[in-house]
């Protein structure tokens, strides 16, 4: 069984992501969640673009820029540490599609875990993640990312 | 470090997929799912052949053909909608080997989260999913779908 | 949008396997995993070197070598048959690179469910599992793993 013949990139339609692309997008989540679960709050900081957006819908406003994207990352690590609480973050069931304009737009489920030292780990929360990703310097970057908490639909 | 050589592909035996189709059954699986989450009825049921059998050990019987499967997952979905509660349907350690007869055989688990509107979200059940695969029109499709709860072994 | 190019393989430093690595150690853990929930304990243990390390920071001593790694999961396998549960290991989030001695180093985080005959499923642990893999005849196999749980740090 060899693999379905992909529409020409040429397309105006966004098309599925090849293996490579596929498998590059899983590693580069990876890294991310564990910059974020880590508090390396620079490092996640960097796999967004300068002009980053990340938009949640129990935000009220984005988080605009680098700058504002390490900042919040940096709070929620100071009271995560105080509580002594290690959050995990996994991205699955990845859906990717190249666009016209060079993006790509990378879909995935995210389950948070939440463990206090000391006790039972659990689920947080579960969400979806849609992302607009690009390339930059030879590697992946998120231009925008929407989080929305299933329960706050 | 190369990848190992696989058997040959004339083999009598099942032999592990290549990476190309391993990473398309990932895509397949993640699309098929969020038509499922989506309450997206006719979709999720295209993603299994004309004569697809759903067979479930929570199940008394098994849904066979198109038309029934979208039949179970409309009624399931319009209870959720009643009940405001978000299913997400998360396939996850996925083993597939190519048959000698062209099918594939792909073993997974589900993890399967549910989140009520403005509640916690919890664990709903483990299972695993045993199906086969066919390539339709370009596309891969489920022709048999066995999905086991792990708490009705 | 074409992957990024990975600096040259007689480079000094470690660099991300490739597509067909990455895609084998997830299919490598799918196995593996199978074989542990599955109480196949020899094939479990087969899985490692026969010099194989596996630490966990909720053990007080490594087991090492197969036969103690495959004795460890004999005695966990006979404990959890008593008790009518069912454990599904998922790994996932996978970070692999490759070391100039030839060895993989991949990181994941790992999620353990837990469900009792007739109740509920449930998060049981949440860990994290670094792996020195090598291949052998073929295969890959781990030569050292080390577990750590979010609750024990």
């Amino acid at each position: 069984m060899s693999p379905s013949k992909q529409p020409a990139s040429h397309s105006a339609a966004p098309t599925p992501v090849d293996s490579a692309l596929y498998q590059e997008i899983q590693h580069f989540y990876a890294r991310q969640m564990r910059f974020l679960d880590q508090a390396m709050v620079e490092e996640w900081a960097q796999t967004f673009t300068d002009d980053g957006v990340f938009t949640a819908n129990a935000h009220p406003e984005p988080s605009v820029g680098c700058a504002a994207i390490a900042g919040g990352a940096r709070k929620a690590a100071e009271q995560l540490a105080e509580q002594g609480i290690q959050r995990r973050h996994w991205l699955g069931m990845l859906e990717a599609d190249e666009h016209p304009d060079g993006t790509v737009h990378a879909r995935t489920y995210a389950l948070i875990l939440s463990t206090p030292r000391g006790g039972q780990a659990a689920v947080h929360l579960s969400t979806t993640c849609d992302d607009v990703l690009v390339r930059e310097e030879g590697g992946l970057r998120v231009r925008r990312r929407e989080v929305r908490r299933d329960d706050l639909r």
